[in-house]
């Protein structure tokens, strides 16, 4: 039992919530560390969404939006924090939904499925084929989906699969706290945002965006800018902590 | 299995080693978060010993060895990341150590004692009592032990349980990769450092520390110009991140 005066105690119990979903087998141990260290980096942006992740998210919605395959990439860490956004999401972007793990296993594909599919989300299926050119299971994805997309986005990405992703061709969107990591320094596009404060941005604009908006919108971006402004704002945050 | 090619593969290995310490009952599984949580700021100050850390660490081992009742407050991540380097510090400080933990049961504390005896650690025993002025089972702790020591050693604290403890008088030198931690705040005497790098630090400064010596670095510390250095190390590492 977390107590309720525990100056972190919002934090405390997401992490409660993942450490449920692990025992699960929903989430992996080590996704457990991965969602930790996302946490520092948002407690150095000051969790909230800034400035420049609002415009990524923009810029997100936009490629989703003008993709011919758009595909959404949903990991442990993902389905177990925003089941319901990525529904709603796939909803107003039309973007296909395929569970992809960096620990994979046939077990923990069917959990994440059937957690996804309780929450509303129409979940790709098939037999998984080594289309990436990676050691490991991370190379493992479907023809259908992830293999044939031309826009995926990846909240919470390994750098190595990112930089795969793009180095095929694909435009490559992460969502990812660490804008100092090679998942964000690959990606085409970084939204350096918390997911579960990334997603309903990304899904609003998906709504409201008019193709010449989204035309504009999904070129006037630039990621160096980007991950720039997200490391200003850990400078300006560093800055006033010992005040 | 972790790729070998992986470029994190050292700290993916660190997080499954402390996965499995989590299947056996020695971290509790929010403590694989928390790990997470350090190693975000560990990347940020450059995984490695910096030279103001390295300063903390000589007026730690200069504090515990002035110390009438030096205990060393030890959890489940401590216990699964660094039970030799315990052993050693124990062997050249002298100082008690006490199992103490934030999601405190009967069986985690006999596993982690027993983790820490098989290592070469003398673990102080006896009853819990609710000592420290807190909710929930942190107030927990031995009244000869924590409840009775000067100075307490505390790698990887809670801040509420840290502020609790100088509050009462004592001197609390914590370990804590976070600058901006309450931990780091509160503390008497902050180590920004990872706890496998620090305490063999503070040995060997036990070891070599003259009483004279001793009694110079155990005051000559500033705790807020500690983690301004630390902080002026992340800034710096911002700065070329994108070089």
């Amino acid at each position: 039992m977390i107590p309720q005066d525990h100056p972190r105690f919002r934090s405390l119990k997401v992490r409660e919530h993942l450490a449920r979903c692990a025992e699960e087998g929903i989430l992996s141990l080590e996704g457990l560390t991965a969602h930790g260290r996302g946490e520092a980096f948002d407690y150095l942006i000051g969790e909230r969404t800034t400035e420049s992740a609002f415009r990524a998210g923009r810029s997100a919605a936009a490629l989703l939006l003008l993709a011919k395959k758009p595909v959404i990439s949903v990991n442990g860490n993902t389905a177990a924090l925003a089941p319901d956004s990525i529904a709603l999401l796939q909803q107003a972007s039309n973007a296909a939904v395929e569970v992809n793990l960096f620990h994979r296993t046939d077990e923990r594909i069917r959990k994440i499925t059937s957690l996804l599919e309780k929450h509303g989300v129409k979940v790709l299926k098939g037999e998984a084929e080594r289309l990436l050119p990676l050691s490991h299971d991370r190379a493992f994805c479907l023809r259908e989906g992830i293999g044939s997309a031309d826009v995926i986005l990846v909240p919470l990405e390994d750098g190595d699969r990112c930089r795969a992703l793009t180095e095929m061709g694909k435009t490559v969107i992460a969502i990812d706290l660490n804008p100092l990591s090679r998942t964000a320094m690959y990606a085409s596009l970084s939204i350096v945002d918390e997911v579960t404060r990334a997603l309903p941005i990304i899904t609003q604009f998906c709504r409201e965006l008019t193709k010449e908006e989204a035309q504009l919108f999904s070129a006037g971006y630039n990621n160096r800018e980007l991950l720039r402004s997200a490391i200003q704002e850990i400078h300006s945050r560093l800055d006033h902590a010992l005040d």
